[in-house]
């Protein structure tokens, strides 16, 4: 029970509980909350790493490290990154957006959006959208 | 009117005009995805210039280049940029989120969203947050 | 045996051992290359990673990152990234060059170079420097 | 007169100035001084810019900001950048490496090294490396 309490103690300091945090949010619905969220959780994301060395032997670290830097972010549930790239043996590429694809789940109340970043080869662009939303 | 159409066809060429990407975003009302592109704006700015060397002498030559190069984001209408700082002479310090104080004016079809980053001393947070939405 | 002519071949392939890449170096001793890279090595790492989100949960996973994705750089033989910071439970912050904590060995030929990047309190300052050096 | 003494006194805060700071840098000679610190720059500018959105509207502002950023760098002297990129009208890009040119002159005492960052086609790499260095 000391646990759970601990626990429970811990989310609470997250910064999206706060009062005055939550009082600049008041004029969105939780639509439009979530998917302000994932817009900035996919903006951080690209413009952090894009640019960092990786190659096979460091791929794996990256993605993770990423991923557990951007669950950080106020409201992410969850967050899934992979790194796509023509990996040679013993050569390093810079990170690239279009090297990205990236599943982020954000959760508002009962609101809950996943948003995407990947490679669109029809526009030749790494887009950032949001996949499904449901509440 | 040669220049007028050339402009006309310079604006229809901005990827967010495009029919592909449009397609992406039919799952979202426009007040959705005025703060959707304004919080991927929002978190593409900060993560993209913090730790860039800034001193009295290169503040305004940084804040006109992330102004910039933030115009060229999907939808974004305008953008006013202030580093605020504890500028010594002679002295540089390395951007933070909690010198920066962004307006930015995202506009989709009729809908206008004004979005902020700006530092806020209660919370000890450079927050990104919607101050208007209109439509 | 297969296994070891492998990870040979490995090691040949990195950049480094390119005889084009070297013939870009001929004007320097193997100490100037050293800090040369050295230098690279840790004006891209502050650079690269400076702002990530950070909290007691992601720390470890971030250290071991920039570790492995800095070795993928021109003579690199090992690093130690340590990220301090006064971490609260729920609470995360963005890294800045003061929190980090660095010890990158560089190796050209037969001469080491030990670099580091620490913050100096006298200074109030993250200085990078050559702790030493031997040939 | 009065002009000249602020210039001077001026000059003299910046932190390569400070004792403190040049004590850290006794086992190293001038030249080994200046391709650690035009390295440090290098690897900066790189691993800050990459990712920047740039489009031939801001293009220019974006060079200048990295020059009038990097002159804040211990020993620069000078810098001079250059963008160079596939730019359509409209269209932006992802900054990378490739896309850099990059004239860096960093000055120790009376040792003056000229330093590059630029695509190299022969080996498909942003190579960093010093052009000229004289004492």
């Amino acid at each position: 029970m000391g646990k759970i309490n601990k626990v429970n103690l811990m989310a609470k300091k997250r910064i999206e509980e706060n009062e005055v945090f939550k009082s600049y949010f008041k004029n969105l619905t939780d639509r439009e909350r979530a998917v302000f969220e994932g817009g900035i959780t996919l903006g951080a994301l690209f413009h952090q790493f894009v640019g960092t060395p990786v190659s096979l032997n460091s791929k794996e670290t990256l993605e993770k490290a990423i991923e557990e830097s951007m669950k950080n972010q106020p409201c992410v549930e969850d967050i899934e990154v992979k790194i796509n790239g023509n990996f040679e043996d013993g050569k390093y590429l810079s990170l690239t957006g279009e090297m990205l694809d990236v599943r982020l789940k954000i959760k508002v109340n009962e609101t809950t959006a996943i948003l995407r970043l990947r490679y669109i080869e029809e526009l030749d662009y790494p887009l950032m959208y949001v996949e499904e939303i449901t509440s």
